[in-house]
């Protein structure tokens, strides 16, 4: 793929902000690359990557591209991963600035992914450029995992795109991702982890009647609420050193009886439950088990059943690497870092089982919403905190 | 209406089987007349009644036949109550004997009304002629009250109807209502009274969010399960001597949420009391209000709105006209039957405003369902039970 080497870019890779509007301008709302990949093939390759552009399929699921870059040939290798889908804009007549325009106001970049997460991708890039242009000579290698799957199914994306590198012999020595970890500032928070995910279905069956006979009839809702008073009565558990408390929430429940006069035969409740590091989702699937039996005695009969999960919580033992991001962070922003388990899933939890990962990213405020946006000041800090946390790391190879 | 003595009728309207026949094959689903009122008003006629035919009417809403009849012009007058409007067949398929055909197979009538209540007003118009052609001098009135709009919103029916004789001088003393009241056999049960019915809609506000960050949403659900766990913690009460204890049922309880990653924003639920005469619609709504104030405490965000209700509680006391009916039930089936007062509404709801109401009729058991049908001794049965109570009734007021 060295042809792609020809291509002239209209500006300077090394600038995080024109970079970040070049992505957003591709529309990439998952699973359509609309040309992210392949900007990102031309940046990288004009500086020396290899870059492979590998597709992955599955019956009844569109195919998706990815991208996997490297420079060098040497331990260790660290790589930043990311992806280059973006959610849909929603109701475009909402946005105040056309989603995929990438407008500039008053310092602040607009456009769907600017934070989730072509701003964090797009200065990592950046920093990485301006780090080989500088190091030419450095030792160990950068890698980049790129998925255009991380906002849809997720099938066709990182998981298959490790197991490719697998193949192929890679390895990795640690991960940066770049997912916007910043809750309001860009010294709040490194993630270290995440909590696992267990979604369960319950059925609670009951006998349908007429209101006026309750002894004929028996109302699965009184059983569904005592199930799930039972599931809620006492803590999952109250945390552990980098974990918050394990939590269920019961995100919807459904009858549908329109009849005020008739007892319904059935109630259905969804809940989800975000788990630390004390449950594997076969211990934590055992207790709701046992919490339901215990609330249902002998008198409600219900099914319970557990979706397929791969997101079980994994933590990145604190220790050199996740020091070096603080350190990184802290000096360019004057503030430490919090490091957090906190919040929803990532693909760290398929990279976690390939080498040590650390997320850091921009602010998050405003993913996934009308009028997604990040400052240009956030873009500029980031690349210089990668660039930082490159010096170090391979000054650190260097000496060891 | 005296030119409808001049049809003639192919059967003996003496006879409870051929009339109820009759009666099945008008198709007289709410609000359709069908015949059944016509065919009422030419056997009522022909008797000597005097016959009027009043059409109802609300905006909105299908006119409404309903039929008063009368012979005599004395004090007492027993009303005989019903309605001749049924509910519609639902699948026809289903059927094994046509709805409306009224076939007769192995001792037993089928269609849509053989027990409710084509087949009870059928024996009791059966009983009154032939009590009235064996006693043409017979002291008191008997009058029909038949309308077509029971099963329907009963907007145009009974109220208007009982509203038009009061407006016409009419008086009534007691009221025989032929529902099916039976479970399973002739002697089972009298209703003295019913329970009334109140139905109230719940909504939860929570807020909306992602699971993944709980402390930054509320879940509805939690709020909806606190709350209909406190209003189902204790009993509403014991019950009466005359009632069943008061019952709260949830008949539909109802979030509609996709994601199983979103904490919802609405729970919304329904219930539905059957309240004894220890409460008005008034004292049990203000009870149900304090149970949620106190379910909710300062953290449950909820409104209550009560639907408009004219079910009220009420019992027809035990006495002479009470005894009557059950003496004559006892008389014909050899056991006693019950006085109860559980089950649905009926229009015993609005006729004990003018007079004390009984209600006996035939077996219930199939009433709306697929193949609903009555067996011929049963109506037999009725037709001499009625017969039996209109001669102690009248011979009474003859003695008085």
């Amino acid at each position: 793929m060295s042809q792609s080497t020809t291509h002239t870019l209209a500006f300077d890779a090394t600038d995080p902000i024109a970079l970040t509007q070049a992505l957003i301008r591709c529309p990439s709302v998952t699973p359509a690359e609309a040309g992210a990949l392949a900007l990102l093939e031309i940046v990288l390759a004009a500086e020396g990557f290899s870059v492979q552009r590998p597709v992955f399929s599955e019956p009844g699921m569109p195919d998706i591209e990815n991208l996997y870059a490297r420079i060098g040939n040497e331990a260790p290798v660290l790589v930043i991963a990311g992806h280059s889908d973006v959610v849909p804009p929603g109701d475009v007549t909402s946005w105040t600035h056309e989603p995929f325009a990438a407008e500039i106001v008053d310092g602040t970049l607009y456009g769907r992914g600017a934070c989730d997460m072509k701003g964090g991708l797009a200065s990592m890039v950046a920093a990485v450029i301006r780090y080989r242009r500088d190091n030419p000579q450095a030792p160990g290698s950068i890698a980049f995992l790129v998925t255009g799957d991380e906002e849809g199914p997720a099938v066709n994306g990182t998981v298959k795109l490790l197991e490719w590198t697998k193949a192929r012999g890679e390895r990795f020595d640690h991960c940066l991702l770049g997912e916007p970890t910043n809750p309001a500032t860009m010294s709040d928070m490194l993630k270290i982890g995440r909590r696992g995910s267990l979604t369960g279905k319950l059925t609670v069956h009951g006998i349908q009647g007429h209101v006026g006979y309750p002894h004929l009839a028996q109302n699965p809702i009184r059983g569904m609420v005592r199930l799930l008073a039972g599931l809620d009565a006492t803590p999952l558990d109250a945390g552990t050193e980098h974990f918050d408390p394990s939590n269920l929430e019961v995100t919807t429940l459904d009858v549908g009886n329109p009849a005020t006069n008739v007892i319904p035969a059935l109630a259905r409740a969804v809940f989800n439950i975000r788990f630390n590091d004390l449950w594997t989702p076969e211990t934590l699937a055992g207790e709701i088990e046992r919490r339901l039996r215990e609330a249902a005695g002998n008198t409600v009969r219900y099914e319970i059943v557990f979706e397929p999960t791969n997101a079980v919580a994994f933590l990145t033992q604190p220790g050199p690497f996740v020091t070096m991001v603080a350190d990184a962070v802290e000096a360019e922003t004057g503030k430490r870092p919090a490091l957090s388990t906190t919040g929803g899933t990532s693909d760290a939890r398929f990279i976690k089982n390939y080498c040590p990962v650390v997320e850091y990213g921009v602010v998050g405020q405003t993913m996934h919403q009308i009028d997604e946006r990040v400052s240009l000041a956030d873009l500029r800090a980031l690349e210089r905190i990668t660039h930082r946390l490159l010096s170090a790391y391979f000054a650190a190879a260097s000496a060891a």
